[in-house]
Parts: structure tokens; sequence; C-alpha cells
């Protein structure tokens, strides 16, 4: 039990610093979107799709978590308004991004600057479930590849999503994925959540979620 | 730094089990493997095959580890000689398996007919590469459609691996996956590492995994 109590101290200290994150975003009037997936969803193939199709309309910052390497962060940069590289390491600092994290990276970036913060977490689907970071929205990414049972196996971050994007529709010829199935196991854990498939490849779908993305956010400011 | 330390309290406590279970094993002569990748990457499939090639060889033990579910125990109890489930539930458990679990779940089969035992961590790149289970070898399954950067990204859990299997090789014409550079960072990271080219679909490369697989068996007895 004495684990469990410290654990529980932890997050509790981790709502504390997201409600704090999340005062000072919209004192900037920052929208900000948490991303989740497996490693090599599609994370960052999403946040370059949604910049390329909004940077006319939106001033987009990132914040790029990542275990090790700038990657990510290199790619999108060119692109971007902004970007803050966190790097978790190891598990003995942290399996997720959280809100102490992110906390530190929001004093590196010209917060006057930004409409919309796209945080891209580090690739797992357990740990991110449990640590809010002050974001607005919560997006799930799960991609045809890895099967159509992650919501039934991964319940927690199924659950607690606003939007989930089914990625890599393009590979439907190639894979088993019941596209019904997953659907059905998803609405039974969160009757509430917004479901949208693209392909990042080919461009399909991202129009509709770049347009759920801009109405989230007129609706939030 | 109070935080750094109890993580390190429950790792030590990890080995000093995990070296029980270990013992247990060698006791009974019984080799095992702990089998880790990212969500969907085919460690049950490898599993299936493993068991489809070497059941007439072997008597094969499974442990099955899901953060919820018993659905991969189900796939693999009609081939195995007998299966364990662990449900690690949330992070306030456990993000991966470890060594604790496997000891409760050890005591739930019968260790005097089996001969190899395989464990199915939870799928996850960062927290299983802390935990030590008391396997004699750690297997990474990286499959194409995640993207040829693991390696690079998630580096702990390829640095400690004895093989790495890349599975979904049939995605090959489909996916932008470069195997040379996926090779080279992999044994930048970890020279010794054997690696395997293989797709659980249609079989390719299964029987290399499996001559491995039973000379490190017979290395071991």
């Amino acid at each position: 039990m004495k684990k469990i109590e410290i654990v529980q101290n932890i997050l509790e200290a981790n709502e504390f610093i997201a409600a704090q994150n999340q005062r000072l975003l919209d004192k900037h009037k920052i929208f900000a979107i948490n991303i989740m997936s497996s490693p090599g969803a599609g994370k960052t193939s999403l946040i370059l799709q949604t910049i390329a199709r909004l940077k006319d309309k939106l001033r987009i910052g990132v914040i790029e978590g990542d275990v090790a390497s700038t990657l990510d962060a290199e790619k999108v940069k060119v692109e971007a308004t902004a970007v803050a590289q966190i790097n978790t390491r190891n598990m003995l600092e942290s399996c997720s991004l959280n809100a102490n994290m992110v906390s530190h990276a929001l004093q590196s970036l010209p917060l006057e600057d930004i409409d919309l913060l796209l945080i891209e977490n580090v690739g797992n689907l357990i740990c991110p479930s449990e640590f809010v970071l002050g974001e607005h929205k919560r997006v799930v990414i799960s991609s045809l590849p890895e099967g159509d049972d992650k919501p039934v196996k991964y319940p927690m971050i199924f659950a607690d999503a606003d939007a989930v994007v089914i990625n890599k529709i393009d590979f439907l010829p190639y894979v088993d994925f019941d596209i019904a199935a997953f659907q059905k196991a998803l609405q039974g854990l969160n009757p509430e959540v917004k479901i949208f498939q693209v392909s990042c490849k080919t461009g399909v779908g991202i129009e509709n979620w770049c347009s759920w993305l801009l109405s989230a956010l007129k609706a939030n400011s």
C-alpha cells in the first residue's frame, strides 16, 4: 500500500502543476492538445499534417516528448512557429511526459506568439494516461498495423480520450483490422469520443481532423 | 532526489526477486525468455509461431502480461503446455511486468512439465527495460510499420537485448523502413545483439529464430 500512496502523491502533485499550466495557457489564449500513441503510430506525422493544413490560420507551437533523441523536433521545427524538446530519459525520470516537464517547456516557448500548442507525448499507451499536462483535449492515435484490439488491451488511455485518430488507413488492404469492432470496443469504453480515420501518408481524412481541431479551439476561446 | 531513491529501492527489490525466480527456473531446468515490444508489434504472433515450430521438441509454457484482458492468453492456451495470465492494470500497479508478478505466476505453473518459458511482457518500449524478471534471454520485437528510428528513440530496451526480431518483414514494399539503418543504429548501441528478420504472418525467418532459441536453450542447460 505504501507504494500506491507514494504514486498517488506524485499524481496529485502532477494535477496541481497541470492546473497551473492550463491557467498559463488560458492567459495566453493558447489551445493545447496532448497527443498520445504507441511508438510509431504517427504522432509526428499527424503534427506535420496538421501544421501543413492550419499554419495559414494559426500560429502553432510544438512540445516534443521523447525518451531520447531530437529526431522529431528536427522534423517539426521547419514548419512550426516554435518547438521545445523534452527528453524523459529512462523510467527513473519518467515513462511519460508529466506536468512539471511541460511547465519547464512552456517557459522556453514564446507564448504570446502561439495559438495552438501540439504536445507530442512519448510513445507509450500506459503511463501517459495517468499524467495530465494542462492540455484542453486528449487525443490518442491508433494505427492499423497495431491491430484492432488496442482499446480492449489498453483501456485507460482510450477511456479518457476526447478524440481517437485511426491512422495508416491506407494499410487496410494489407492488415486484418476490423474498423467496426475497434469502434464498438472504443465506444463501449468512451461513448462521447470523436473518431477520425486518416492516413498521414496520403492525407485522407486530415481535413475532418483539422475541422474538429479548429471547432474545439473556437469553443474553448 | 527522493523520488529517484525510492525508484532505485524498487528496482533493487525487483532484482532480488528476479534472482530468486531464475534459481527456481534453473532448478526445474526451464529456459525463460522475456519478450518485449511496442503494442501490436507481434509478441503473441511470435509466441504462436514458436510454439507451432517447437512443440514437438519442447514443452512450452507461457506467461501472458497485459494491462487488461485475457485475449492473448486465450489465443495461446490452445497450443501451449500451460499458460499463466498477469494483468498489470494501471500504472499505480506497474507499467510493465516485474519479478514479483512473475514469481506469483510461476507458482501457478506446472514447472516440472515445462522446458521453455515464453514471457510476453506488456506492450511498452520504456518500462520493461528497467525490470528484469529472472529470464535467461531478453528479446525485443520491432515491426516495420513502427519505423526504423526506434533504437535511436528508445535506446535502453535495445541496448540490453540479447536478440532483436524485426517482424512484419512482408510490409517492406509498403513502408519506408531502412533495414540497414535500423541495424546500424542497433549495433551501435549493442554490438553483440543477434538480429532476425521474420514475418509471423508468412512464416519467413521463423526457422532461424527457432534455431537460435534452441541453441541458446542448449547452451544454458
